[in-house]
């Protein structure tokens, strides 16, 4: 049994994770931490656990450094700057972390204080640090003590990327993401863009030009490209609790036929248990991934312009968050990949 | 022209009266005061503005006394409490008042305290104010210099509940109400239990057995019945952006069919401008006003038990509350009642 | 292993059995049936199966009568009438029955036929058949062969009366019940009235004074209070994918305080899996079941007027529909009761 | 007063034309026409009507030749091919026209043939017909006999090219566009994929590669750019009722900074009643477009990648459709082109 314990569990990251592992057959809770939901039950802030055994679990203080004691790994579900700044000490005692920010998914500390305006407090530890996307490296996680949990925009993005460049297909200096998610990706907190009112029927694009996931999904493009690379980056909000939708407008670099596309998506992701290549004449909708760890990819070449569509969908909170920490989670400690996340989603 | 001033114009409330007053021929604006967006232009804070020659009107600060000058009318749309501290001082202005809280309702400040919990602050104003329900005291509208308008929830339920009150059909000893509203009616502030992915597809009953409009409705039905009346009011939330739905429960004192209460309706409100009863087998939905400034209306005895269900919905924010308001001022100032609001609802 | 079928598998019932099932450690897939969807994968009908084990399994007609053969226990969630006329075979073959719509779900066939329009077709199979409604009538259902799943609404309002009834606390003749319910409720056929547009934002009653749960619930309520009992029912759509709120106005027999109900209910669900009682100050949310087996209740008593308001809440498809048929097979079946059915909600 | 009639009133963008002409002061309601509705009263088929002085009136049947007699205009809402088989006798009638559809917004049959699969029934009339987008060919409009109504998208997306296009400042040969629509472009049909369920909190791309508003937009921009031109278009269906966002992925010819391109577009539309670009760092939503006549237009370049991002929202069912055609209608009568038109959104 692996103890774990969550920093900053009373968000919508820790609730996911809270949800996924209490059907995990090889988990045992530590703890939550909390800092403004310290001395709170587990049901108070998540009434979904009114009636589950976890639900009197209290939520300690975790600003407390003892918090962590015993656990085997700790998930920090918090703001940048916080993982890095704890993670030395965890490692100290023995546990292993997986950090749901941003503090380790970058090899390069100037490209985090670049985007993240702020030192990084533990560059020492970059080198070790792996990039949790198990379909592309997944041989670096088996033992790791450390793993940057990659962002969601870049989780879907990356896995309808990856074939294509891999192959060689697309003209890399043109990649065009745009991407929608649904507003739990913008978090729990009260602010006021988040209030019911002005998000309901409403969607909007945000961080234009600008957004943190961007230098994260290029260091990975870049990695299997074998080059540097620029990449347009545009998220947009969208009326839905959970849900990303990344479409990706991409220049072939010769004439290939949406079949040919295909071929090469299925023969990437053949064994893999999470990602699933739509045939024709389907396209992947946010819906059929609610709540799953899966992905679900459609292409199709438009032979009028020259471009690659690809449409990538996931659920932000679970492969693009929760989910793919446990898969994570799994592969480091050496259990079968799978393990509590082969259920599929909710429909409707 | 009448010259209007709002103050508290941040809030939905605000907003509304400010989306409705701009399409009516007899009014300009004066002012627009909120603490909160002092210095702001109106389109910032209602991006429905931009482009709109208001949009570059710019909030002052409600705490100003001075900024109600000029002004012939007030709107207050801000917390309870606040309209009785700044009522005389408007009065003596020679500004009228219309105030879309609590303010100004009841005509006992023992049961305003009671359920406020605070002193009225300007009771020597309760005799003169006018409880602005159109429908139900329309004569006592020309001339007020003082108007409380009425709760969302009262105006739903009061127009669902007088004609069978007044004809003496019910018995006012058991009228259960089961009202549900959209979330615009918990406002526009940053609360926890709003922000968009606690409120999505969620619903909820709030305020049972203590909620603040029950005595509204109490005082209501006691006039037309004559005799003080205690009522069960279950108000809950649901996930839409706007309308209320208020279903009525009612037993009947002697038997009746669907086509009597139908005709006690119609003999009620064939006149009004603003409220309409559904003919069998239609029965009306909230969507069916959205937008707009009427009340629809149904009803259905169910000779099984009894009961007389009465089904009344509105927009909350408009004939809810700002439209209503609107409608008020006409009467005020001797406009016609229905100027500036006989637009449709929005469908869908 | 339970061998299952579900007939009637393509809409939302049949979907959200599979979805459970298919982390149920104990049963096995026999077939499923659909007359529209024929032919198809699941993975084409429920787009949550992509990449799943279960989505290439086919469709099979369900109007050939073999197409149940070697299957344990078979699902029927198809419209009423149907399952009477097929069970007498089924049984025949030496499968179970669970009916997810209304034909087991009545001793009385009267009953049936005044409600439902039609005459019963397996009349003899109702003295054996059990309401499965495991809270109330869980030892009728070990080694059970017919089982008649009840209504999503009788379920949340069941679950909130029995206590009091039970106990004699409130008056059974003047039940009052305003039930609200996700979208889900009304089906996947194409409809009109169920158009994305036409839903969306809107809220509406219906079935007012003539809803065929409202003999469903009499029915139970009767068995507890053993007399006859008339109940007020009144359903309302709102716009959420799942969820019903189910809220109880009832008349206390005697004084009581919101202390005192809570502890009858306590008392009563102890030891209950799927039902939990929230303590003060919390009130049930839809959202806390969402995807769960799970009932959560609140109660609070109103000493101004005597009444007691009960709020139930459920997932109408999990707990009102295929997870309360699973936990009814578990029961039939001699599994643990709760088996697959463990997980909490999903959050937001 | 303008005598109107309007074909295939039953739909969502026939009902939105009968909301917006209820508030004009210079149209008299002709006629409404529906083959599925005929008979019924207009308060039956959009409920916003209950109460309203038109809810009386009743469809005709739109088959029966003689309905638009004496009408000066008829808007015709209804599928491709129905406009271009009635247009000829209604202006032989002495009516105008204006087509919703398709029918009219392609000068070369041809173009229309390749993608709409029919053979254009009236050829004759395109030399003459307008393509109504005002802000860029208001001078064609005045006097006007046929005016194809531009498509939702097409508003959308042109309003956001053209200054830039016009101006020389992007490659038009690198024109991508990612649209995003609210579910009322799919119209009021029952169809399986429009039921509630399946759209609530969902998300989807379509007609990628193949959606019939590619040439639309090609068309209008070889035009402006006076050469024949290619775009890649790829729309998605998103969960909220109203509403279109089209993001416009544009490569710049050379250096500019975000606010150059501002200027651009502020240079465009100054005097545009119905255009208004966002200042920095404002960015347009759908919900500030709610119900209202206006385009909100933003744009940030980028120096990392030399794209420039442009962000154009409008309520797809009036700048989208209806509000358009009445603004095309005052200008073919030379009316005040705003008439009716003025009134901002609503939030929330």
């Amino acid at each position: 049994m692996i103890k774990f314990g969550i920093i900053g569990a009373n968000g919508y990251g820790g609730g996911e994770l809270l949800r996924l592992l209490s059907q995990h057959p090889q988990v045992e809770l530590g703890m939550i931490a909390s800092r403004s939901q310290e001395g709170k039950r587990l049901e108070e802030v998540f009434p979904t656990f009114w009636g589950h055994p976890w639900g009197k679990v209290t939520f300690v203080d975790s600003e407390d450094p003892s918090c962590t004691a015993g656990c085997d790994l700790v998930f920090m579900a918090v703001p940048h700057g916080v993982s890095a700044k704890l993670g030395p000490a965890l490692l100290a005692q023995g546990a292993r972390l997986i950090d749901l920010g941003a503090d380790f998914r970058f090899k390069d500390p100037k490209v985090y204080s670049e985007w993240y305006k702020v030192e990084h407090q533990a560059p020492e530890l970059l080198a070790e640090a792996v990039y949790g996307l198990p379909e592309l490296f997944r041989d670096e996680l088996p033992g790791a003590r450390v793993v940057g949990n990659p962002g969601c925009y870049p989780t879907a993005t990356l896995l309808g990327l990856a074939p294509l460049v891999k192959a060689g297909l697309i003209d890399p200096d043109r990649i065009i993401i745009d991407a929608k998610s649904g507003f739990s990706g913008s978090g729990r907190t009260a602010k006021p863009e988040l209030v019911c009112g002005e998000t309901a029927d409403n969607m909007r694009a945000y961080g234009v030009a600008t957004h943190r996931h961007t230098p994260e999904i290029e260091a990975v493009v870049a990695r299997l490209a074998s080059r540097p690379v620029t990449v347009s980056f545009t998220p947009h909000v969208v009326p839905m609790p959970r849900g990303i939708l990344s479409t990706l407008h991409l220049t072939l670099r010769q004439p290939a036929t949406t079949a040919d596309l295909i071929d090469v998506f299925n023969a990437a992701y053949m064994k893999e248990p999470f990602v699933c290549v739509l045939p024709e004449p389907y396209l992947p909708e946010t819906k059929g991934v609610l709540g799953s760890n899966r992905c679900q990819i459609g292409v199709r070449a438009d032979r009028r312009t020259g471009q690659a569509i690809v449409v990538s969908v996931i659920d932000n909170l679970v492969k693009g968050m929760a989910g793919q920490a446990i898969q994570n989670m799994n592969l480091m400690f050496g259990l079968e990949e799978t393990t509590g996340l082969l259920h599929p989603g909710m429909w409707p």
